[in-house]
């Protein structure tokens, strides 16, 4: 079951000569290009710039780590604490690589370089077998004949939820929202799944309600940056009101959590993150209004508990209820 | 009380020498420029590419009529069985050339160009007494400090209901989602309302929800393109998704209905256009995605009585159960 060449890890990230290269998600699928930088300051602000997104900055900080495995350790807490911050939304990435200092400081100085890389390698091989395993259960709950809605790009666990469903002959189909400003609907997850032979059709983003109440959907089905212990969600703007547009029409809402955060009681504690508003007066660099005007662009929704209907993790599927039992 | 350029009669539509001058809006508020038309055939063709829309199309076909007011009646009736045709969702367009059309029959040849130019003359009259009456409801449902969401281009009776209250002392702020594909919301609405000393943000259509959530939107307005007796609303697509989150979090949702259609018992007489998918791949001739991908575009929302508040219409502000008595 092949990945589509978006979500191939040589393509999110890779390390060449002194440099590291990032897969430019800006571009695509118009340029499949790569920017590289030459530290770790270059790598958070091309992370902040978007260049990638979604699992991106995870891959993005531990590919750096191996990069630089036999500087001091602390020049890695520096790297970490720099890479975290690019993406506060992103606690997973913060989580990973807080906890990769926590034992790296265990180590004796000259075994901390191998270390390193053994533990990256594992963290790595982990995120596999959570991906194949949340694919497994996100196929599990398709149906053949399924109209999937989704937002933005659910990478991994998504595509791999589809391809296994596909694979055990259930006929899917999925329509995109293009996801403003950034498309990263209609530039990634179309391209993406189309590539990979999933039936797609691109819409804006104020179609979802639409196609639900013609009964054109059967299905939601989001990722999400993160989950706390009660349930609550974060996801790309725009999640929430498919949400509540699917709570109305009754239809499932289903989001894949890689990894629920412990830290987080509730929901009270999700910081979202507000971008500039001018990103919010273009596309691909074409003024859509007066640069005059005044835009906003709150990049996250906060989706209560009880608009979801499964939360998708590698232990198994959960209610939101469930998921402070299941991860305490 | 100005109205801003775009809702002026000579920029929706005027005639120079034979030919009829049409408001360029698909360039707006980039250009200022007009489509010229020699024939009814060219006007049905721009009414097709969206040239103008909402109110845009009735006011080039009676300032078309003016122009063939003094052809033989089987002219001005094929005329406005082409116009009517060109925007199926535009029942006013529709049932006012019908009523022209039914009026003009009962006239002598020789009086009917002079009746006609009459007849339209009182018809506008009409229309822009009935924005008055509908500005002055709208504005006496807007409190002082008021955050309004609203979704495409609602034109002169939103238009002059914010002009109203701003009038009367009411700070009122309006969040315009950009409308995707033509961007009507960042390109016409908010430019407009600008211009005019309103407070505007733009938004992107996927973000009605999140500032619900946040308690950041108090009122909910838009126009309509078409009220059955029911309450049954038809709006540009995305509508109905600020709706059902408006419902889900008890904001008031206000439209504007110039002249709910009396031959439309219930929402199911509705016809809802469906464009051409490719017009969601682009963005002012920017491709969103690869052209090799398919798009789905239906234009507008079919919008339940139960998730409206309050329809203002030339009569008075009604709840959706009373159209039907107010109107029959």
């Amino acid at each position: 079951m092949n990945l589509p060449w978006l979500l191939q890890k040589e393509n999110i990230a890779r390390i060449e000569g002194n440099h590291i290269l990032i897969g430019d998600r800006r571009l695509y699928p118009f340029e499949r290009t790569f920017v590289t930088c030459k530290n770790v300051e270059e790598i958070a602000e091309a992370l902040k710039a978007m260049v990638t997104q979604g699992g991106g900055p995870l891959q993005v900080a531990l590919t750096t780590l191996r990069l630089i495995s036999d500087s001091p350790l602390e020049e890695i807490k520096r790297s970490v604490a720099i890479l975290s911050d690019a993406r506060p939304i992103n606690t997973t990435m913060r989580r990973t690589l807080a906890s990769i200092v926590d034992n790296l400081e265990k180590y004796p100085l000259e075994e901390r370089s191998n270390y390193l890389n053994r533990l990256i390698d594992s963290i790595e091989e982990s995120y596999d077998s959570d991906y194949q395993a949340m694919g497994r259960f996100g196929s599990s709950l398709l149906r053949d004949g399924d109209i999937v809605l989704t937002t933005c790009f659910a990478e991994h666990t998504f595509t791999l939820s589809l391809l296994k469903a596909q694979e055990e002959g259930k006929r899917i189909k999925v329509m995109v929202p293009e996801t403003r400003p950034y498309l990263q609907g209609s530039r990634l997850t179309a391209p993406s799944l189309a590539e990979v032979g999933i039936e797609v059709e691109v819409i804006s983003d104020a179609m979802g309600a639409h196609f639900m109440e013609r009964g054109e959907i059967t299905h939601y089905m989001t990722a999400c940056d993160v989950v706390a212990m009660d349930g609550t969600a974060a996801n790309k703007v725009g999640s929430l009101a498919n949400a509540i547009a699917a709570n109305y029409y009754q239809i499932p809402y289903t989001i894949f959590a890689l990894s629920p955060d412990t830290t987080l009681a509730t929901g009270e504690g999700i910081v979202l993150e507000e971008r500039d508003g001018s990103e919010i007066l273009q596309v691909r660099g074409v003024a859509t209004t007066l640069p005059t005007l005044k835009g906003r662009y709150p990049s996250f929704d906060k989706i209560e508990p009880k608009l979801i209907t499964n939360i998708v993790t590698p232990r198994g599927i959960f209610a939101p209820s469930e998921v402070g039992e299941a991860y305490r």
